[in-house]
């Protein structure tokens, strides 16, 4: 597999992993116009590929994101566009709700290493992965309504993440909050100290989904997915389908066979 | 702003601050259809208004709200109504909670500070805040099947604050708990011992509030709510259009330039 | 009330309470198309009683249920059908989804008691019910995906139950988890160390659900359950009518009197 050729991301890709770094670090990886795209595409490259199983999202210099590039958005000036016209800025919104959207339906396993700040848009990366580690003194927050704008295409990832009710309170008191906050809340799902603590996390955690079937675990997100999107009876129509289709394999008879001999399956990595 | 006439609400404007008071403590502030009838003018106005900020709901004489007054709604006779003609017992039901409703979608920040008796639609108030409070010693309930009669304008906002599966277990056991619980629930935000407390965490909450700009709140507040309505890439283009016109101010020149100068915004308020 | 003849469950009626028991200790209770299809059957006729108010599932010998007999599954071969021609492999997984969502649809109250082995379609049970208890030492998992098979008529249950954030994880990582993490994740109510705690806790859930009114418990979870289906208006639209129809009686006259009178209803069993 060939990775699009990025400036504003690091890509290492390791045996079914591919470690993706936002590498903005003078400005504490916040997000602009360059970084959105290139994650976009890198995006599509891992939904066309068979071999990414697991991606882990990481800041580099110690930061996760801080952020939209504010100063980027408003570079080419406030001015209304004409009528008809499209407009600038609800385009620059709009393209990192998609590429977020993108993200949180991988068919690899998501996962977010959140330290230092993890604000506004950084926060919104946290809220579409499938398993978010914090490290207890990062800074989450969404500081966009103090500087009066609406966390717009943050807030409804935050509802779907931490429900309604934690949601409304954040969004509209400008929250800032730490690592166990982050996890008592339910955006992320454990916490480290160090990075001692983080590797051995991580890896239990790469281990457990190296060991689940590619395919398997792509249509499990796919089915999970669509819950939100459509009535249960066509979500368990759909699955039935989907189910069939696995257990004729290739996938199922080397994993039922893997169980029945009490060993472990091909797909599996690690000791 | 001038506020409607109430006999059964005490209404205090503080700057950007609507303090509402539930005033019939010596029915432990049931709802009536006086009562129920004057909340929807009150949030109509506040829906209006520009000035509000943030509305305080709580109750007089040390108790929030014992539901619903049951004797008013059977008050009219048990008679079924004839083919064609309006039921008034559905159509008391319904009222209440369209109220509920309109109390969940104000623009202001709706904060609910939960005491005493906190029960059936007393309970639902503290479904439909952005922030709740409750005191450790606070009876919620909802007793309703309890004596026949379904929480029907009720359940359904216990499932939006606290979802399926902590809904159902309360509803159909008649429930009775108390502040703690309410918080482990995540019915409430946060619980306090005593009025010290509470000040003390209100007054940090409202300073929070109000260091966030007022039309980036209300825009932030309808996005947040239209999620469980309509689907994630309406929700998103939305968004991104109430983003673009927010960035084009007035509020956010202002709260772009005060934050790159470390100073507070103008609508700040506070020490 | 006669009950459906079954071999693979063991029902015992006892004043409102229905106890059934998954009865294949040697496969740990494991689900294959004739236990799918009694258990059907038995929810139909709950659906229908008018005595039942609350259901006890529960698996014989220490377990609760291991998941889908896989070897079932595949007995008929992996041949794809002919165009046209009904996929056997699907059918049995879309029977099962079915199965579980009359469960818990049921307009009794379901408790699930979680033992032993909880995996896979086990898992599903304790998803649908209204109150779940676990036994602290309980295996609850999800490892379809490292056998190369998505948890399909069950993924959809567990994001219904415990929220899309900690159901991606569980999923795509095939966990293992035991009693207070199932606790912890929200998805059971309350943990037991052993048969006394158990039946302790279990009779203090009986004697408040019997407590309540069996007509308007019914139209309570009817309404909690339309939700996650129906536009909020229409939900309130329709409890409102639902409402009015419970006052009208018979139970609510019963309930209002008892209240008043302070004494229990005709319905409430216990001390």
């Amino acid at each position: 597999m060939r990775w699009p050729e990025t400036t504003t991301l690091l890509l290492r890709a390791d045996d079914g992993v591919l470690h993706v770094t936002l590498n903005r670090p003078d400005a504490r990886n916040a997000l602009n116009a360059l970084m959105i795209d290139e994650l976009d595409a890198v995006f599509d490259a891992i939904a066309a590929s068979r071999e990414v199983r697991a991606v882990v999202l990481r800041g580099a210099g110690g930061h996760f994101c801080a952020g939209a590039d504010l100063k980027e958005v408003i570079a080419g000036g406030l001015k209304a566009p004409a009528p008809g016209e499209a407009d600038p800025i609800e385009a620059w919104s709009r393209r990192f709700g998609a590429m977020l959207r993108k993200a949180g339906q991988l068919p690899a396993v998501l996962i977010a290493v959140c330290e230092g700040a993890v604000l506004g848009g950084g926060l919104g990366f946290s809220c579409v992965s499938d398993i978010a580690f914090a490290q207890v003194d990062a800074k989450f927050g969404l500081p966009e309504t103090t500087r009066g704008l609406p966390p717009a295409q943050i807030a409804p990832f935050v509802v779907e993440r931490i429900g309604l009710t934690q949601a409304r309170r954040l969004c509209l008191t400008g929250a800032q909050f730490r690592g166990r906050e982050a996890l008592a809340l339910g955006l992320v799902h454990e916490c480290f100290d160090d990075e001692t603590e983080l590797q051995t996390r991580l890896d239990a955690s790469l281990e457990q989904i190296l060991h689940c079937a590619p395919q398997a675990n792509a249509v499990t997100k796919d089915i999970i997915l669509k819950v939100a999107r459509m009535d249960m009876d066509a979500v368990l129509d759909d699955a039935a389908r989907q189910f069939a289709r696995c257990v004729r394999g290739p996938e199922a008879p080397e994993g039922i066979a893997a169980f029945m001999q009490k060993r472990a399956p091909k797909w599996a990595r690690g000791t």
